[in-house]
C-alpha cells in the first residue's frame, strides 16, 4: 500500500512537470511596440547607434532600458511564462524590482479594454524565469508584454506550452500610427510604478489604445536636441514635452526654444503639449522647494507665450494642478509617483492628450 | 579676487553644514502608537515575550516588525531627520525598500487631517540615516512617524535642528482607546505599500483618526489561537480576521472556531468582521485560482452564518467584491496591494469599519 502510494505520488509529480514545462520562443519575432527607434539595428533600444558616444554616456544608457516597449503576440496557450536576461542587476530603494527590472502581461477584451493578467518577477540575477499565468481558457487572445522600465534587455523568451500556438497579433492594437511621444524625466520613464505597466505612458496607450513612445531618462531630461531629432523622426500624433523636475529655470532659459523648434520645425502643425513640473507633495510643507517649482513652471510659461506670440496654435500649456490628486499620497518620496500617483496622473492626462491628439 | 571667493565658498560650505546638523531624540521617549503589546518590556515588537518558542518561528520573527506602528511627536523644528537601525537588510522584488525597511511622516493639519510630509528611504546597510523634511514653517507641529512595514527596528532617533523643540504630541491623535484589532496576512502587513504609511491599517487609522493595530504575519495568517489571545488583550472598538489568503478550507474548519471564540469570550459584544478572501486579478484568466478562492470564502461563509445562528449579533461578513476596483490594476503580483490597490482597500474598508466601530 505504501509501495503504491509512493509510485502514485511519483506519477503525479511527473504530470505536475510535463504540465509546466514550456516551450520557449524568441520574442523578437513577433511585433514589438513603443520602440522610439524603429529602424534601429538593436530591438530593445530607446536611441539610435549614431548617438552612442555623441550624447553623454548617462543619457545614452538609461536610453537602453526598455521604457514604454512591450511584445505584442496571440496565443491559445493555457500557460504563459517567459525567460529574459536583464544586461544588469540594478536595484533603488523606492522602486521594486519588478518595476525596475520585470515585465507584466495584459490581455485584451473584446470590449478593447487591456487587462492586466500578471507580472514576472526578477530573482537576484541577470537571468530570471517566471511563469506568469496558468488555467488560461485555450482559447486565442491578444496579450501585450511590458518590458522592463529601468533595465536593458538582453534577451527575451515567450513560454507556452509545447503543442498550443503564438504567434503575432491578429489585432493592430495599440495602433502605432501617429503615436504619442513623450519626453521626460524619471517620472516619464516609470519611477516609480510597482511594475511597467503602471508607467503613466503605459496607462495612457491602453485607455488610447495608440502607442506611446517612452523617452523619459531619469535624471537626464535636460532638453538634449539629440532627443528633439529622434522624437522628429516620427510622424507623431502629439508630442509632449514633460521635463520640467531635470530642468533648471537656467537650462530652461538656453535650451528649450531649440528642442521646441526641433520637432515644430519637422512637424509645423503636430500639438505640442509643455508640461508644468508637477506639484511635489513636500512642497505644502518645504518653502524653497516650492519656490524653485513655481519659478521653473512660470519660465515654462514665459517660452509658451512667446511660441503662442509667434503664431503658433498647436502648443498648448498642462498645468500642473491636481495632476496627482490634492492629498499629498501620490509620491513614494516626494517626487517619484506610486502606481496610485500614476493612476491618477493618466486619468488627468489622457483627457488633455485626447482633446489634441492627431488622428 | 579668487582667494576672495574660495573663502566665501567655505563659509556658505560651513553654513550650509551647520543647518544640516541636527540634534538627534530617542525616539522611544515619545509616544509609540499601535502597539500591538502596549506592555511589552521592549516597545518595537508585536507579539509579547512569552509566545517565543511557543508560536513558530515564522510567526515569531515576523512579530518582530514593526508594522502598524509609529512615534507620535510635536515639534517646531524647521529641519527633521532620522536615523535608525534596522535589524537585518531584508529585500523582496515586488516591494520597496523603503517599504520594507524605511519610514514615512506624516503632519497633523487644522481640519484633522494627516499629510504625507516626506519619507526616509534606507540604504543598503543595517544603519541608515536621513533628512525627511527641510525649510518648515518654524512654527509647532503634530508629527507621526511611521515605522518599517517588514522589518525591526533595533533604534530610532529623531533629529532636529539643535535648539529647537521636541516632545511629546499634545494631541491625543489617532484616538488611543478602542482601536481596531485588524489580523491577517502579508496584505494586512503591507505588503506591497511603497511606504509603510500607505498600508491600508495606516490609511484607514489616519481616515478614522483612530489607532489601528496591525496584526499582519506575511504567509502566516494561520489562526494561531496566541494571536487571537493577543487581541484580545485589547479592549478594542472592533475586530478583523482578514486572513483567508494565508488559510486552506481545511485550515479554516479546523481552527477559525477556536479563534473566534477566544475573541468572543473575552468580549461579547465587541464587534468582529469576517473579511472574504479579496478576488486576486489573476482569477480573471486562472480557473483554478478563482474556484479556490470561491471555495475559502464559501467556507468562511458558512462559520458567519453558524455565528450568527448561534446568537452573535456583532459579527459581520464582509464581501470582497469591488475591494480592490474593478480593473485589474490594484497589484505588484496579482495578489499583493499596491499604493493604488490599497487606497482602494481603505476607501472600501473604511465606512464598513465606521458603521461597526464601538466609541
Amino acid at each position: 500500500m505504501k509501495r503504491l502510494f509512493m509510485l502514485l505520488s511519483l506519477f503525479l509529480a511527473l504530470c505536475a512537470t510535463a504540465m509546466a514545462q514550456l516551450h520557449y520562443h524568441e520574442a523578437t519575432q513577433f511585433k514589438v511596440i513603443g520602440r522610439p527607434v524603429p529602424d534601429a539595428s538593436r530591438v530593445y533600444t530607446r536611441l539610435p547607434d549614431s548617438l552612442k558616444g555623441k550624447v553623454r554616456d548617462a543619457l545614452w544608457n538609461l536610453g537602453q532600458n526598455t521604457a514604454g516597449m512591450a511584445v505584442r503576440f496571440c496565443s491559445n496557450a493555457r500557460q504563459i511564462g517567459v525567460r529574459w536576461k536583464n544586461h544588469s542587476v540594478f536595484n533603488m530603494n523606492h522602486m521594486t524590482a519588478t518595476g525596475v527590472r520585470g515585465l507584466d502581461l495584459y490581455c485584451l477584451q473584446d470590449d478593447g479594454q487591456w487587462v492586466f493578467v500578471n507580472s514576472a518577477r526578477p530573482g537576484g540575477r541577470l537571468a530570471n524565469k517566471s511563469k506568469i499565468i496558468d488555467n488560461l481558457d485555450g482559447r486565442e487572445h491578444e496579450y501585450m508584454l511590458y518590458l522592463p522600465l529601468y533595465e536593458d534587455i538582453d534577451s527575451l523568451e515567450i513560454g507556452v506550452e509545447e503543442g498550443t500556438g503564438i504567434g503575432n497579433p491578429r489585432m493592430a492594437l495599440p495602433v502605432e500610427s501617429k503615436p504619442v511621444v513623450w519626453y521626460g524625466t524619471s517620472i516619464t520613464q516609470g519611477g516609480c510604478a510597482s511594475r511597467p505597466g503602471m508607467a503613466a505612458t503605459n496607462i495612457v496607450e491602453r485607455r488610447l489604445n495608440r502607442v506611446v513612445v517612452n523617452l523619459g531618462f531619469s535624471g537626464n531630461g535636460k532638453l538634449d536636441p539629440e532627443v528633439a531629432e529622434v522624437m522628429a523622426k516620427h510622424d507623431a500624433g502629439l508630442y509632449i514635452m514633460d521635463m520640467l523636475p531635470n530642468c533648471t529655470s537656467d537650462l530652461i532659459n538656453e535650451k528649450i526654444e531649440r528642442f521646441y523648434t526641433i520637432l515644430r520645425k519637422a512637424h509645423p502643425d503636430t500639438p505640442i503639449l509643455l508640461v508644468e513640473n508637477p506639484i511635489f507633495p513636500p512642497t505644502r510643507f518645504d518653502s524653497e522647494m516650492r519656490k524653485e517649482i513655481e519659478e521653473k513652471n512660470a519660465t515654462l510659461a514665459k517660452f509658451y507665450k512667446k511660441f503662442r506670440a509667434a503664431g503658433d496654435k498647436n502648443v498648448f500649456f498642462v498645468s500642473s494642478a491636481g495632476m496627482i490628486g490634492t492629498d499629498n499620497e501620490g509620491t513614494v518620496d516626494g517626487i517619484h509617483f506610486t502606481d496610485l500617483g500614476f493612476e491618477r496622473c493618466a486619468d488627468y492626462m489622457t483627457p488633455i492628450i485626447k482633446r489634441y491628439l492627431k488622428e
